[in-house]
């Protein structure tokens, strides 16, 4: 049962779908902003809704002369976010304008491989629907936590996801949910969420630092994901921050990731407790076996000194890498993100204070560095973002 | 005696005329690679010839049917350029191909000021057009050694030019030469070089690191210079490359700078001659009573081993840099360029194996690291090319 999605014809409608997948609004309103005169702008509104991309709203409040009709993404539009993580997946169905309809979570292991993760994508997917939250899809967006090659839709030599090297991820869901897809990874996803929904709506150039079990960085040139010519841009997890430093999973030593990211931390979390550095953190190892990120950040908020150092530490590796990377970059915000984002605080201070002394004034001087609000909606949200975007453009 | 520049009419003109700057062509040719019926090319060629941007250039071969028209831009055309360096002026007057017709060069000192070396850079200007190169300019592009506010084309807070922050450089030399004209600085004006007539011709997303007295990297993705929101994006000599590093004239210790480039190589020359390390600068030291960065280069082409230890550590710390770079960007390509590029192969051999060794695999796979080929003329050129992609857009 192979579905033809409807697209725009021409840019100006894909110009006016993508303004009103920011909300509706008035045909005067429209004629504000986008470079068409009345009767041409009039042509493309009605012909996206007779293709039912659109629809009328009532009429809008009087500018001072005849009232001008509302419009607005058919009701009807559903797209589908997945995102992807290394011991999670969420799904989420949203209208046109990305509001979230449905989302569903549940812990996941990638290194079950692409078939059975792929498969309680689309269940969890199904389970929507059968909710009533969809019928039919305009199109799905899916993040993945590892290097994708954008053009092809596929995961590439990715280190964290046995099995999944090559694997037809586009054409699996795309096929699946018989609807146009598109992956990325899970750091662009989320950075996508931020431009739509987050801190970084009004923000050309951003990076968004998505540190959680790996550490990743989203890079927004104008707007849009910059992906590098490889598609491995933002891969900041591997630069090295010490030549003598412990050795990574990647082979070599002194990378970012060696010393911080949710892996990381854990294995200091239990060398802490373990030389009595945090009566919290050994308590919690006498119970549990084993700590994990979440555990440090528990200890840290009762005031732990231990677990405060490991965060510092932490935060500190990471500012010295962010800090040259605001020299390079010269961005508009900086948003850190992830799990192990949710350190707080103490972790953002740290970060904040080694880019604030280290990077550029002039880079650094109207430079928020802030934690992500999204939370896990980022994900998914931005996931329907990536694949709008392709949808609501021409040809 | 104001004169007003014609520009194209609209954005369909403004990429023909792109696309003559890389060299008239004929009709037929023109219609294979813009979206126009062959009718709606027509009219924007011949109101490209009535506005005296272009002109009709005779008839190409046939290609089975009747012989197209070729056109090109008008014969008339100039811009000129200007690269301020540090130590140096240079200045050119080019076609409306951006081919160079003629070309000054001269030792100027930055320090002099702002009204002394902008006097130079005019009174040199002056004299291409006594020699006949132009009788009026379209357009002047100029570089200076320090970041800019683009927007408003004045230097900011500019280290190594006292007496130029904020002077209005765009203003005065737009008035002096009666033209439209912009300003960025050195290293942005190299890179538009390298990509319309060195080695980034075909690529989209590249850097350019210039190696002079300081360092600095030109960021270019999709084909243009991404600046940072506030256009100190590539201001790269003061990325910290080791906490106990020396102190750099930032005030901050262990910056790329304060290792290498021309002035940090000229300390260590000195250094290196006076504890005996290298007999061939000692003698040189002795004879001139100073070293600079091209006694090095001369010294490592007579096989003094104190020389090359100094490019290979430069390098190396060059290398470390970039390294992170590439991670984090991904291009397509590294060009090395500027004065202490010169140092050649053993400068690059060792940068090379830096990146190669610690950047992501994925995003070294297919990255080449090459020296410039320009020399002299990128940043004239460049400088060309910057205010020619102002003249030729739409309003």
């Amino acid at each position: 049962m192979k579905r033809t999605t409807i697209r725009p014809e021409n840019v100006h409608q894909a110009a006016l779908l993508r303004l009103l997948r920011d909300g509706g609004r008035s045909r005067a309103e429209l004629g504000d902003v986008v470079d068409l005169s009345r009767s041409k702008l009039n042509v493309e509104l009605d012909r996206l809704v007779e293709l039912g991309l659109a629809e009328p709203d009532g009429l809008a409040a009087s500018r001072g002369g005849r009232r001008s009709g509302r419009v607005r993404l058919s009701q009807a539009t559903r797209f589908a976010g997945i995102d992807v993580g290394a011991t999670s997946i969420d799904v989420a169905v949203t209208d046109g304008e990305l509001k979230v309809l449905g989302h569903l979570s549940e812990p996941c292991d990638i290194r079950q491989g692409p078939a059975a993760v792929l498969d309680r994508a689309i269940d969890l997917l199904g389970k929507l629907h059968r909710d009533g939250l969809y019928d039919e899809l305009t199109g799905a967006g899916i993040g993945v936590p590892g290097p994708v090659s954008f053009a092809e839709g596929v995961p590439v030599v990715p280190p964290i996801m046995p099995g999944w090297d090559r694997y037809p991820v586009r054409e699996t869901i795309g096929q699946a949910l018989c609807c146009p897809t598109m992956v990325d990874n899970d750091v662009n996803i989320m950075a996508l969420g931020e431009l739509h929904t987050g801190l970084a709506r009004s923000v050309g150039d951003f990076l968004l630092v998505k540190i959680g079990t790996g550490i990743g960085c989203g890079i927004v040139v104008d707007g849009k994901i910059y992906r590098g010519v490889s598609g491995s841009a933002g891969d900041i997890g591997h630069i090295r921050v010490d030549d003598l430093g412990p050795v990574c999973s990647c082979g070599n030593s002194g990378c970012l990731e060696a010393y911080f990211g949710g892996a990381a931390l854990a294995r200091e979390a239990v060398e802490v407790a373990r030389s009595g550095g945090s009566p919290y953190l050994a308590e919690r190892l006498a119970v549990a076996g084993t700590l994990t990120a979440e555990d440090v950040g528990a200890a840290a908020a009762q005031g732990d000194a231990g677990a405060i150092g490991l965060i510092r530490d932490g935060g500190r590796r990471v500012g010295q890498v962010l800090a040259s990377l605001v020299s390079f970059f010269n961005p508009g915000l900086v948003i850190i993100a992830g799990g192990v984002a949710k350190l707080g605080h103490v972790l953002l201070a740290e970060i904040r204070s080694v880019v604030y002394r280290r990077s550029l004034p002039l880079a650094t001087g109207n430079l928020p560095i802030v934690l992500s609000e999204l939370g896990e909606t980022a994900g998914v949200i931005g996931a329907t973002r990536l694949i709008s975007d392709h949808v609501y453009s021409a040809n």
